[in-house]
């Protein structure tokens, strides 16, 4: 009976340990198409292998937020098994694309620890880097949660990481070869470009999804994310499953489309919170804010920084005059994209 | 907030406007996977690549029925966002295999236009075309809508096209290589070849499904289909979810298969009329009717023309005395379908 | 209306009577996607090409349960769609790796009959065998049902084949090349080998997932599994439809990671019962029993007899004091699998 997983407590991490995730994943076409099942995805750069050529890469690589919840999904069972909240996300980057074949792995390093004055949980900062099998790594973040302790251990010295609120334009990576210099916008969906965005503009995406429990556990599962509280309606005392906090990213994001057709690639995370929780019968509508824009290097390739709110309810509203999430809202999401100049 | 797309109204098309429809898409093996999980789909030919291979193919092309709802699924945003009702269907042609990893496009011509007699509506004519990469047509049809006007324009000139009841057993365009020369009915499911079908016999397809909510939205979304009324449950009054008519399209094909297992090709859509809604819960059964047989150039290849219903009720009944569909029929199809002679 | 399948009667079967089923598959890594997304697998070696051949196969092999699943699938229109129960399984042996790109088919050889006292129906032995596009047997196990009569016809002599209670550990097949010789456990989840492993010892896998309708009847369609009570809640008078028992199979042996992460292949199956129908709603977890332990002539690989249990309720209970199962029991199946020494 004791060979079972039971997961990390507070007193189990220390600074500067490397946790290497278990169970490597090798990503097909197939996970794009369940993509494009699971969630209302049109742009054209991860729909369309000529679309991709035509934008000076080999193929269409797989979707950036699919390699986010691959990587993600396996640290659940040494990060966030006993987490009681998923805190933030920050210095997230995409630094290579990832192609149909490509077999994904994860490794997490703790860089900081903070515990509670409760002394009965405390706040881990892990670094998480993805890699593909030829070592390169492929995406990092830094997330932190908040963990429950297992046994009265002495509290560690705290260590608070300094984490940029922004990743700096100079620090995205354009994926080599990249170029908008031909974007079709007619094949992409829409006509606007970097210079159609003013920053503080607020789109909103007009559609929305009502959210099925097979959906987000097909989903979730996907991911290899192994997290109780999304399959198991016996977990919590009200009998409903926690939807993953990543299927309502990608689920605001697909939405994003209808107004951002041609934001194509995410590049960084600079920040995130799940505002509230998600439940299966709720219907997702999302609005985005321009925060800023940048140039890049490449050919035709501009960089647009963007809040993403996912919500319940209608657009533009996300907290009240004491600065709380409303509880209408479900992400609140900060990320640079790329989008032709 | 006016960069979401609101559709085109009835003033807002013109005959012999072209619109070149946006989100090309890559076609794999995964959305044949993905077919076979959300349909009961046996038809051999599109099973397997081997019984492909002894039909003279180099392999098994897309389902003819993914080749239809990708391309009619591009068309969405620009044709029947706006869209009162889905009128009809006439002259569709399969004209070459899609492969796993050919790349889809969509095109329509506006071909008709007529106000109604209200001034607030009018219906559009359009003959939409699917390209692959090489630019060569895939498939093509002639749909008709009623679309909502928006703006008090003068009411156009009416333009009503001359749309062929059947396409001509001579315009079917067989895929090059077909053979049923070597036809292995053991392996197909069922003995039943051209002469064991006469004009006028029905066929009760005997099994029944009960559509989930979380399914039909699966399909829709793979056909990257976006229209509202399919996955947002607060659109209606009715708080349902309207499924779209093309998975029950696929539905009563895949069902068809018990007693039809060797009519392997869709080659052309005659005409269709999507009698009554469907919704999640609804248990769909399908039944046939022999409409017409021809013959084809290629060896061993013939065609079968077929009335393919989809109801919620038992087999046979169609239309009340006045001419009206029963309520509880679904779908009424008319397509041509190569069976071995 | 005679054209569709009614299934064969008891009356139907003679032994040595070999029936070729329909529908040969080409399996692709879409099934693998597919896969994951049903089940929560994360079986190292089934979902990374990178660490299949760390184990010397070219690449990651399609899931034992999904070709279990396809030849079983093909098997239903022929045996037992007038089956009133599904009685057992015994001697299935996996007997090459299926890769991505196989076609297979399924044939089923009578070789048992026994007809009940009350004339109404018998017990049908087959041994079915699938095998890939070159003839090659893949997988082959001796299934029986309980089938209904439907005529009055002469009750014939009673033949009931010897079956093994188990394989034999000397008649395993372990894959050309298979070697743990470097088998990666900080990869693969698990640091247990097969000494730490006892006979006798019963694992808790711990986690629960409740099953929807959409997800069951995706997967079920996925293998080709035609039987109406899993899709039609028009069939059972209570409105249910039945869980097809391989699903339960494939979620309890995912669940089973848990504890038995190297478990990496199943290559027999001894026995199994579905001892109680299972319906969508239901919370599904599992533990297991280490039954027996043996050795291969394979670099590093072992095998390990396990029983696996799929329960409604808590780990560990089985039968009343009568030898029956209790209620809340799905699933008893005994097999084999690889496990690194």
């Amino acid at each position: 009976m004791m060979k079972t997983n039971s997961g990390n407590f507070f007193e189990d991490y220390s600074i500067g340990q490397v946790i290497r995730h278990a169970v490597p994943r090798t990503l097909t076409g197939a996970e794009r198409a369940l993509y494009h099942a699971l969630y209302p995805a049109r742009g054209a750069l991860y729909s369309s292998d000529e679309f991709a050529r035509s934008c000076g890469l080999r193929q269409s690589p797989l979707d950036d937020l699919i390699v986010f919840h691959t990587v993600f999904g396996k640290t659940v069972p040494d990060i966030s098994l006993n987490a009681v909240a998923n805190l933030g996300y920050a210095q997230g980057r995409w630094l290579k694309p990832v192609w149909p074949g490509d077999t994904l792995t994860s490794e997490s390093e703790v860089i900081g620890l903070k515990e509670n004055s409760n002394g009965k949980s405390g706040v881990v900062w892990v670094r998480t880097t993805g890699r593909n099998q030829h070592g390169e790594a492929v995406l990092e973040y830094v997330r932190w949660v908040m963990v429950r302790k297992n046994r009265d251990t002495p509290t560690p010295e705290p260590v608070v990481p300094v984490l940029a609120p922004v990743v700096a334009p100079a620090d995205l990576v354009v994926p080599r070869g990249l170029t908008f210099a031909s974007h079709n916008d007619t094949l992409s969906g829409e006509p606007y470009r970097m210079g159609d965005y003013t920053v503080g503009e607020v789109i909103d995406h007009v559609d929305g999804v009502t959210i099925e429990e097979a959906e987000h556990m097909l989903a979730t599962r996907l991911w290899q994310n192994t997290a109780k509280v999304h399959f198991d309606a016996t977990f919590r005392p009200d009998g409903k499953r926690l939807i993953y906090g990543g299927h309502v990213i990608s689920l605001a994001r697909a939405l994003s489309f209808n107004g951002l057709a041609n934001a194509q690639m995410i590049v960084a995370l600079n920040g995130g919170a799940h505002a509230n929780p998600c439940f299966a019968g709720d219907t997702v509508r999302a609005w985005s804010e321009v925060l800023d824009k940048a140039e890049t290097d490449a050919p035709g390739v501009g960089a647009i920084r963007l809040r993403l709110v996912a919500t319940k309810g209608t657009a533009g509203a996300l907290k009240d005059d004491s600065g709380k999430y409303l509880a209408e809202v479900l992400l609140d999401l900060d990320y640079w994209a790329l989008l032709p100049n």
